[in-house]
């Protein structure tokens, strides 16, 4: 996989763009040099199971694989997550704005699941609500001297002006250039992750080890995602379709394993919903749930742009995982689905990003919507006619007005 | 809607293909004129439900609104499905080759469900195998003085040589032009319906009156599908996606009201299977349903092209809602989605037949795949331009080296 984070700064009249990139390895095709920065190249195997970065907390039953996201429309809230191995124990959370000082709790649910033989740990989510815009949150998890800390920073109210850092990750994995992301971006400053889908790779298992790698890719990103939201989106390695281990329902894993805000935003679907959050407005899609006309996620986007509001958010970044333009051989024109659908709203919309992974390459592009497309149909052998006439991620031409400043 | 039924004869050597045409109402859009037969226009409203076509079997808690369904892979089994209003009753089915002489029997299962205030009744689906080639049974369900008696003809053994009439019919509902469908249908000889989606139309209404008229529809083609497999798959007016009466469960209806062999077919979803009956082997896809690669559906319609052997079934027939051409206003382009993934297997894997449904106005096509197309983005003020050169039925040039000797 590839391994990628970027950072985006959404502020008033100044416009910041990190670009890292990891070319690990590339499934098919030459991919061909989309980037002048290449990372080394470490190996793609994934970090051993006794490595360090997937410890187990001390203590019996001590809360693990603790993550925490946008709990609610307007960042008010948040979902904590967290995992305990031997028994349901606690579902409160304790929280409050000073270290130390718990003033408020909050009761969440707990769940499990199997997995083929794999039975998982005790699945906690628990929604915090009625914080405070702008302020640092302390929570503990866990009982007695398996207890654990950690703490957040709600965001600014939501207003045109406000000023706020994401970080863009996608197909992480958990290798040692998965880890060389996870460093790179912890040291970015970036205070929320828009998550464009395929998590743990876990479904490059087989049998029981999809849901221990499930686990150990929680451990894993604790260090970020308990301390800051991470926004999530489902790529195809969580489908988990399954046969011949009895595992159809697709993203299984993923739906017990992470939440998402989707009823906030009238989504009847966790895997698409919309959050706003400081200055923009963020909506999340599923490019592997039923989109075309007339579906649930075709009705709810339609309603979802008309709540849209450029006065209060002037920024519209779509998350999902397919990108609709892709000029790369791996991955050629799997987007072309969706595109047909939602093309034309994205630009109607003024959509300002989509940020999509999928591909492992990385690709920018201006809005091309607007010009002729020369256009062949798919798996014809002309592919390479249109290569590099699509990019993916949209940049915006006019940028609702506001001038671009700088951008590297 | 349009209610459409045609009847296609596979038979080696001979090719017939029966058109009838029925333009209701088009929901948007000049159709234009696509076929020289128009039938006299009914009015497009739907029968009072105190219609004969409705009516109730006498007797307490008599069976209503049976059908069946192919039940196996390759004929030797049904589906016998029916509802009983008071109250669960018997779940058997009693079934011989001669009239009055029930020798075997088996046992089936019972559900309900509630959508919105309404409960259903007692849906019962039975699985009838073991049964012979090309041979009449009778069936009995019910108790006492309300069992009711239906009979119907197993196919030939899966066969090159093996003759078949299917009926095709979709977007069917329950208005007087349904009536004139079916009843024109039952007269045509067909000795099995392929339904290409939009059954009953009861999401039209609201509240319980959607459960009302489910009911209302499987009483009204009881008089064909309790006699003959009708094959069915699922369009747009099977989602029944109302939030706003709390129901968003996609298909809840259909699914417990409409039992498919899926499982035969090693499916994992009773929404897309395959079954080969006589000559033919027949993909049913579903059109609402994820299909872009890595999901489910392509992961099974892969495999299932494998399975294929044209030595025994030379006819190859995809049965979905909504077609991947279409020169009509209304829809245009609603296939495009389907059209990127799945085209190039269907013209790889030689498909005789799609029949679709969703667009109320026939068209047929030859192949267009290998052509070029001329393509411009969707929703541009430009499709006039490419109005007409699309046409969505398949018709097969090469025919898999059998020559067409009639068509009309």
């Amino acid at each position: 996989m590839l391994l990628a984070s970027r950072l985006l700064r959404l502020q008033l009249f100044r416009f910041v763009i990190i670009l890292v990139l990891v070319l690990s390895y590339v499934e098919n095709g030459n991919a061909g040099l989309t980037s002048t920065f290449v990372r080394t190249q470490w190996p793609a195997a994934d970090i051993p199971l006794d490595n360090e970065v997937f410890a187990i907390p001390k203590g019996y039953n001590a809360p693990q694989q603790v993550h925490i996201t946008q709990g609610d429309y307007d960042g008010k809230a948040v979902i904590i997550s967290w995992v305990t191995p031997d028994e349901p124990g606690s579902n409160s959370v304790k929280y409050g704005t000073s270290e130390n000082s718990y003033d408020f709790s909050a009761e969440g649910t707990v769940t499990n699941y199997t997995f083929y033989k794999y039975k998982s740990g005790y699945i906690h989510h628990c929604l915090v609500d009625g914080l405070e815009y702008d302020s640092k949150y302390y929570y503990k998890i866990g009982e007695g001297d398996s207890s654990r800390v950690f703490w957040f920073q709600t965001p600014p109210e939501i207003d045109p002006d406000a000023s706020y850092t994401f970080g863009i990750i996608g197909d992480l994995g958990q290798t040692y250039n998965s880890l060389s992301t996870l460093e790179h971006y912890m040291k970015s400053g970036g205070q929320s992750v828009l998550f464009a889908g395929d998590l743990s790779y876990a479904d490059r298992y087989q049998y029981d080890d999809v849901g221990i790698r499930w686990d150990s890719w929680g451990r894993f990103v604790e260090q970020s995602a308990a301390y800051q939201p991470w926004i999530w989106s489902a790529g195809n390695h969580e489908i988990e379709y399954m046969p011949e281990m009895e595992e159809v329902l697709p993203f299984k894993s993923f739906l017990h394993r992470f939440a998402t805000p989707h009823t906030a935003s009238k989504s009847t679907n966790p895997l698409w919903y919309a959050i706003r959050r400081a200055s923009a407005h963020i909506i999340v899609l599923s490019s592997y749930s039923p989109f075309v006309k007339y579906t649930p996620q075709w009705m709810w986007l339609r309603e979802e742009l008309k709540r849209v509001n450029r006065e209060k958010t002037p920024w519209l970044i779509v998350v999902m995982h397919v990108p609709i333009y892709n000029s790369n051989a791996a991955h050629y024109m799997e987007g072309e689905s969706m595109r047909a659908v939602f093309e034309s709203w994205f630009v109607r919309s003024k959509v300002d990003f989509i940020f999509a992974g999928h591909v492992h390459a990385y690709e920018r592009s201006v809005c091309t919507f607007l010009f002729f497309m020369p256009y062949r149909p798919i798996n014809t052998s002309s592919y390479r006619y249109v290569a590099n006439q699509f990019v993916y991620l949209y940049l915006p031409l006019p940028l609702n007005g506001i001038p671009i400043r700088s951008f590297s």
